[in-house]
């Protein structure tokens, strides 16, 4: 039996703690697909094509895992895809009645395909995308939130020049 | 004595859990009015009107419900109609701090007036306006979270040709 | 209608926080009983019989609340009573999971009884009985927490003499 | 590539909560190894060899599934059997904090070992071993909560004559 | 050794509870700034000089504490003032994972400034501006929660006509 | 002024966890005052004396820090000592519940006395002495979690001969 899991998100950008999960997933299950979401609530930072590419650039080297993007319900994607493992980073601070709602909402619309909750590092367990940005507006030099590829980026996007703090 | 209670909300669109907990305080109390909010802070998906009408359609068997909306404070209007009860219900997966400062709040804008918290069932414990609408704008067939009146209104609005699927 | 709500509890002892949710219960619903469970988990500091007196004197001038005590479940005693809600305090810091738990319990062993919670006064969101039976221990005047009887009734069975503080 | 996973825990006794956790590992995984905790912090209700037997009459017919005991670490257990997968069903009315702490404290103490979440029905989601007991003991019927196994050695234990109540 | 703590925020507007954390701020540390912050998220709804001649007129008699104004990160700001302590109120209903992830990713950016936390008064626990803002837009009189001069400045901006109610 | 903050709590027995929040107080405070407390619920582990000692050999070099014990309540010694800020660690998956009562309860007690609270670093996050206890009688190593004179001293009264493992 091959199992394989999928890792769905916005990833916008993708972030240390997103990776760690990645790494966690791929030692745990045969095959991982990490799923870009083409909708989003709001205006993303990056466009699909860039949220892949960085997730390509940082997952490249783990041989089980591939980048894949998606339009419409995760479940349905999940579906198509043959899988039965719809997986998430469960942080010790992120927003666990959402992750719930979300999980419940999902077995609703899908009764065979099954959440999976990972925990990150505890290192990890504070990183989230939207603080990154709001601190990259802010000045903050990001190198400990984000590999080195997705730090330039979101420096080019929205940094200030170093100069002027 | 006649004891009225008020349950008031967005309701953009009712849900299940919301009908749950009218039945359980109609159960409760000799009367209840629902009263849908004409204030939000964002832009509802239905007008007032449509979102009464809903609301009518869903509790139109329950004999000692009532639905009207609401300008201006919640403890205003309940005031006016000369009750002292304000409903909430309280979903395991609901967000606590935001229910207690609204309840602390109002309180103290209204000492007379109290707020009283009820459970809906286990299985609309999930259900939140919010995420149906977001499923339903991603192509989700929600028939499982809202009356059937309502899915179908928010398919017109919200819901891609199932053939695209 | 006559609209009874029981409000059930080891009250091991009664604090400023039961008397608020019972004087709140007391001006929404038309009679209260406040029931004394002689089951608990641990020896309690207080008989039945002790409790119940303290509570007595702390709700003599609530005209429509009344003292009793019982034995098993509370959705038995209810039922007995004729009556169909159960009174909780939920305080800001009260143990949520257990709370919800225990309601969603009760409700499955009899689902014709619902619970209802009630906001103490935020000044009585910390006040637990265990609390204050372990800073009396200690010691400390718990004179803020609960009426007079019962901090003179603490401090007999733990207080230290003040002399030796 | 066979992937197993080991369910550790108490079972003091198994519920219909752990048993939805249990057959939903089984659709994940190839093999599924149900383990009974010899060392609690408190008396147990039942003897292991008890726990064994409710849980194996519980899970007879699931065919990947099977149950063992054993002492010391969850752990040190997991790694002998050549297993890398902890599994922990995450109730949304679970204690987070300790189960965080306990995931976070095997990874470090093995850090191959992976825990990962699951969540039970939400109909499920209010179920505990330690409230289920209490019920009994009050003299509630708890055929809702456990098989019907479960429910009879239950009240041989704890239960009252239904008579008296 | 002096000790300066910094208070930093968006302050629009300030509220009774960010007044109770400066005193007892005031009261343990030598010297206290109230920094108010250039970036925010959303449209703010008072100007930065705004927002800083309430603060000031709310902490004019303080002797040890100064207001003052930043742009880009928090902790820049604490290291160019020579100073190592971050202050930030926990409310028993604020959002701990925001606050908890903001302390982490500040001692990431800089590990020789700490966040410390103080508690408000319980008769404040509740208070957010965001919410004030809110209940004054429909027609709240909100003087039990801002001080006068801010009462009547959000009445200004936010307030009906008291008649048209 | 010379800032004095006392760390008070059971130490039984001492943590990485505990030492990072007193080296983080050290740091910030101009005097700490490490306290242990002789009353406790239930039976600590280690003597006082032992405790202590723990205590005195891991913040040995912290030249402001000094370790000593109490009876009664905590803002009593505080009182004594003529200090006014009593420390407490607030970990990400800490009881804040227990944390925020504690805190409102010392307060009412002794107004003039502020609690402070310090985050450890995330590695210590999930550290708990309890957790720590039952880890060692299960045979861990926990040479990760508590300094080395304080793993072999839980060795000689918890572990078992690891030979047997």
């Amino acid at each position: 039996m091959k199992i394989s899991a999928i890792y769905a998100g916005s990833f916008d950008p993708v972030t240390y703690g997103h990776i760690d999960i990645i790494k966690r997933a791929a030692r745990v299950f045969d095959k991982i697909i990490v799923a870009v979401a083409h909708n989003t609530d709001k205006d993303p930072l990056f466009k699909v094509e860039e949220r892949i590419d960085m997730l390509k650039s940082a997952t490249g080297r783990m041989k089980n895992v591939r980048v894949d993007d998606f339009e419409g319900l995760a479940v349905d994607y999940v579906r198509k895809k043959g899988a039965r493992i719809l997986i998430r980073g469960l942080r010790m601070l992120s927003d666990f009645e959402y992750e719930f709602q979300m999980a419940l909402t999902n077995r609703k619309l899908n009764g065979r395909i099954e959440t999976i909750f990972l925990m990150p590092s505890e290192s990890h367990s504070y990183l989230s995308s939207t603080l990154i940005k709001e601190a990259c507006t802010l000045g903050a030099d990001v190198g400990n939130f984000v590999p080195p590829l997705v730090a330039r980026k979101l420096k080019e996007k929205l940094g200030k020049a170093s100069a002027t703090r």
